[in-house]
């Protein structure tokens, strides 16, 4: 198993993004319907929030990220509505389906056209379980790019990604199975905002590797916390997201706006925690 | 985290399908579309294909087991057509979704209320990878039951899952990490065909533990080796799924015909071996 030669869009696509909105964010389009704001429910209910979202932060990311299960929960109409929201985002602005898909060769070839070609995304999130063979048409789709799951955020994520295997974290030897494909730019890392360690084994196994951190804002991790873990080159590449604490600041008809306000501001503060990992590693501090 | 004290309805469904159809065999709803007989295409036509599979078998399974995937590759419209052919199934045959889904807590909710409520599954498949407290909402909700990845049956599949941990493969530690879930009959393990070893674990740690077998037919598994590395308990209960060689035996318009032709051959050897292992025991065979 070999990573595909030719490389997909989204990195370059990222990092334009990233330079022209002087952003690491990453905005999660995950509504739950119990937050939505009166008059808006259902899946065109949720096309309409989206969208919304979408218009008030363009300008304030680096990439959109729509967890699949909160469009599926309504059925086939769920699923046309999530197409029309990764319509609806500006061509310049890369699309993550998170999907954690992970299934046997010929079955990820399907869910490989089902996100790529028919969702139109530009990335998708992975889990590793199944081995590198059974992910490998998602990882070597010519439109696509995967992250796969690391180290998560979720309480009960140690019981078996922290499991010592001679001498390291389960979540390590990931890293080195997938080191081809982190190597060649095929592939990102999902880790927590919090897994201070998990940022070492990458910053050592998979140094250039391009990180999406879930676990800021709602989840209880905050920005300094997540500078202090990561080396300059992970610092530079870093895509964080955050979900609930953006898109459902406010349950007012004056949600989007709300949106914005905490979006610019979870932007601003990680660019300026951001610019200092640099800075302190120019000065022997790190 | 302990399981929910009530019983999803799937345990005594498989049970009674089982001894009605005197059958261990789940038939795999996993349609491709380059074997699909000539006419019949795209959402529409895949469910008129698996429409006339479920006629032409549903007296020889014991479930049924829809990949979410190929579904999902046809976008919106392809969820209504998984709809469809789930509505098809004669409800008193258990449908297991075959999405191996696994996600944090609120996502993990939105995909039980897509899979057991909006798409009418009895079951599904997660992933482990993100442990317990995760796919809790997908083990604890009434009505469904979830089978959680143990030992698969890709090529690559060891490179993760037979990893060391304490002196035990990885997948041992999933199975003591589900067991209580396992011995409450919440939830059963996917293990492959060929995988004598995880067979054997299994037997150790979640001796009652419904298994779900893919890895027959398409995939190399022979039923013989497969009836050799069961337990009596295990082979009372145990699904063996086959997709390919039974829905794609034939791309002629005789195809449901030809698969009830395999299906009830593949039956019947299921029956033989199966009860075989229950006489070497009482042989002191095994």
């Amino acid at each position: 198993m070999t990573p595909s030669p030719t490389s997909p869009p989204f990195p370059a696509m990222l990092a334009a993004a990233r330079l022209r909105n002087r952003s690491h964010l990453c905005v999660g389009l995950d509504p739950e319907p119990g937050a939505l704001p009166v008059g808006l429910s259902g899946p065109e209910g949720i096309v309409r929030f989206c969208r919304q979202i979408v218009t008030a932060t363009s300008d304030l990311v680096c990439a959109y990220k729509p967890n699949l299960a909160f469009f599926e929960r309504w059925g086939a109409e769920g699923l046309e509505a999530l197409t029309e929201v990764i319509a609806s985002v500006p061509k310049e602005i890369p699309v993550i389906a998170d999907a954690k898909r992970g299934d046997i060769g010929n079955t990820s070839r399907a869910y490989a056209e089902a996100i790529y070609e028919r969702l139109g995304a530009g990335a998708c999130t992975v889990s590793p379980y199944l081995g590198s063979d059974a992910v490998a048409p998602l990882l070597d789709h010519p439109a696509g790019f995967a992250f796969v799951l690391c180290r998560t955020s979720n309480p009960g994520a140690g019981a078996l990604q922290d499991l010592p295997v001679d001498g390291e974290p389960l979540y390590a030897k990931v890293i080195r199975h997938f080191a081809p494909w982190l190597d060649a730019d095929r592939m990102g890392l999902v880790i927590g905002a919090q897994e201070a360690a998990a940022f070492g084994w990458a910053a050592r196994l998979a140094p250039a590797a391009c990180l999406l951190v879930p676990g800021i804002g709602a989840q209880g991790g905050t920005v300094a916390e997540l500078a202090a873990a990561l080396t300059i080159e992970q610092a530079e590449r870093v895509v964080v997201n955050a979900g609930r604490s953006i898109i459902h600041a406010d349950s007012s008809p004056n949600f989007a706006s709300a949106a914005r306000r905490v979006a610019l501001d979870l932007r601003d503060q990680l660019e300026a925690a951001l610019k200092t990992v640099g800075e302190q590693h120019a000065h022997g501090a790190v």
